[in-house]
């Protein structure tokens, strides 16, 4: 777990007051955990940026949080966010995001699933672009 | 459309016998088209790569088309072939899987939503890179 | 060695039973090495697509195993995969890749002529894209 | 072939002089092509840069021009620079050492193994960094 | 310029009403161009995230438009954006950011030193990566 | 600090001779730095490509040091570096390049800023992508 050290003070729940304080507090009652995760306590160190990456988070992720709706549940939300993060190889996401989608009841196979759809159009993107291929005829969509 | 040249010939459907034209029917029979895509088409100047790939992809992307199951359903297999090929910039596959999902029933405003999450891990991937966040603690998957 | 923790349990190769202990035995004898190698262990949590994984891997870099011919050779078809390792940045790829091009006879200084062009054309790749350049013009490939 | 365009004006042949005529007339000549690529009208913008970039590409990539030696024949380097750019989906890189493995000879379908390979560790790196996989155990490399 | 086709419609700057009007006024007075953007016009099918990425854009590129400050000159943010997306090899956001940086005044030559830098750290990164080399030790930033 | 283990091993400063020791020297000297970072002395062991990239490195980041002008400034530079090196996720890398800006003092607000913009961005990016947007129109560059 010692595989990196961030480049900065990560900022300690006990010594945030005001709308950081306040922040921190909306992230775990609206992600249901008993911590704050690594990432917001980076953030921290500049308050303004906190404010609109939590703000951003919260209305795309937790859409429901304020009484919003979304056509995607919250499992596919997740599992797209995983999606991303293992093309992009960020460790430190991964490791969040699969600990969010087994919090929502993604099991081993599952995830085995997810990674073999991730693994698998990340070869044919290759080939794809290897290959210099044009697209497919698309219809407009409205 | 003419945004690229293919690097190499496209064999055409007309011209695929045997093992290639038994793949052929079966990709337009599996994705329910009537034409075979642009990519099966250059992999079929290897037929033992393109037999590989379409055995492959039909096994992951299309289980019920051999009586298999899936903890995924359809909708959100394509979205996150959809999620991959957007974090890599892959033009041919964007138009590929967006007309997938389309034609799975996602509308404008949930394109819209999956872009949203897309946009914003691409976004935290490159903050938790760029801080070298070490990983929260996470709890091992069984 | 401890960088990372795998985000699943990998499969004891005292366990494999069935199909799984046969792709075990299989990538020990093709690869000829004593031991599994972490991701397979991994793809078992999925016996199929350890199988699927594993029948394409083989095909592709194993071809003489099953009798078959390659326009590559064997040190070529590893220095491909390290280079596309390097450029992603996979860890446990690079390390895995840069053993079996060392096995395969590349000294030190044959390793660094790799890293050298894999580092080049990372570079005009990015002022290629940097520029918007258009591409020279290509003949059309047979 | 117009699928983008340069966001800065590429230096004719016509108007070349000094260093960049020089660098020019050494391009086709090492390349024993009959025009300079654009990627090197684009960098003759900055005369110092273009020097900097073809010194360094022609001692990795034509190491035999001024007497050097290799442990890599010249199409296994171009194959590595088509993997490097088919990973990155750079177009104009991509066309440029397409056309230069065809010249060296590697037909239709040694290119469609170069692709399988690229497009197979493209998976695999996403799969081993998607599992957050620790590297098996490397000797040291003398 | 038809390089690719937009897998939306985009919204055209007569149908806007309300709150998407009035961001599309928002963007042309702080950005002073007399037309908006495409990829303002394609978020615009989905109001609510067009709000949150031009308000957290607006709050980290142009401070000044609300009477904030920044450490970062106007032009080292639009480079810092060039940098990314060359890096990054995407297209829209290329043409835009160089657009951005001439309108503040980086000539061909200044923009020659920013891709210089763009391809030089493309390299040395996957070469870092290419040999696995362990961090340097950092002294903690406060 | 030991997140990964050099797949080489990098040359001992006291055990450099001829043209490796003058430039090790001249690395120290030009950096202000006290020690041989870990990639110049990976990079040793060969010799021809040491001196290559070191060569173009010097020209382009420290163009003050051979009574060359620029320009950007040192700093704007390094955060370039920073960016290229946070997007692409090179450890190594993004531990030099922070530790760079810091001696070049850039403080942690200044930080966070440049964070903003590369997460910023990279959101974009993808955004972009994923719709496939046409450029807006870009009036050529002298």
């Amino acid at each position: 777990m010692a595989d990196r050290q961030a480049t900065v003070r990560l900022v300690e729940e006990s010594e945030a007051t005001g709308r950081v304080a306040a922040i921190f507090d909306d992230i775990k009652a609206t992600k249901r955990i008993d911590f704050v995760p690594a990432i917001w306590r980076v953030l921290a160190t500049n308050p303004a940026h906190l404010d609109l990456m939590w703000t951003r988070l919260k209305a795309i992720m937790h859409p429901e949080a304020d009484g919003g709706t979304s056509r995607l549940d919250p499992l596919t939300r997740e599992i797209i966010a995983l999606a991303v993060s293992a093309t992009n190889g960020c460790s430190y996401c991964i490791n969040s995001h699969t600990a969010a989608v087994r919090k929502l009841g993604l099991d081993v196979e599952g995830l085995g699933e997810v990674m073999a759809i991730v693994g698998l159009f990340n070869s044919t993107n290759a080939i794809a672009e290897g290959y210099q291929i044009e697209p497919d005829i698309l219809p407009p969509l409205d």
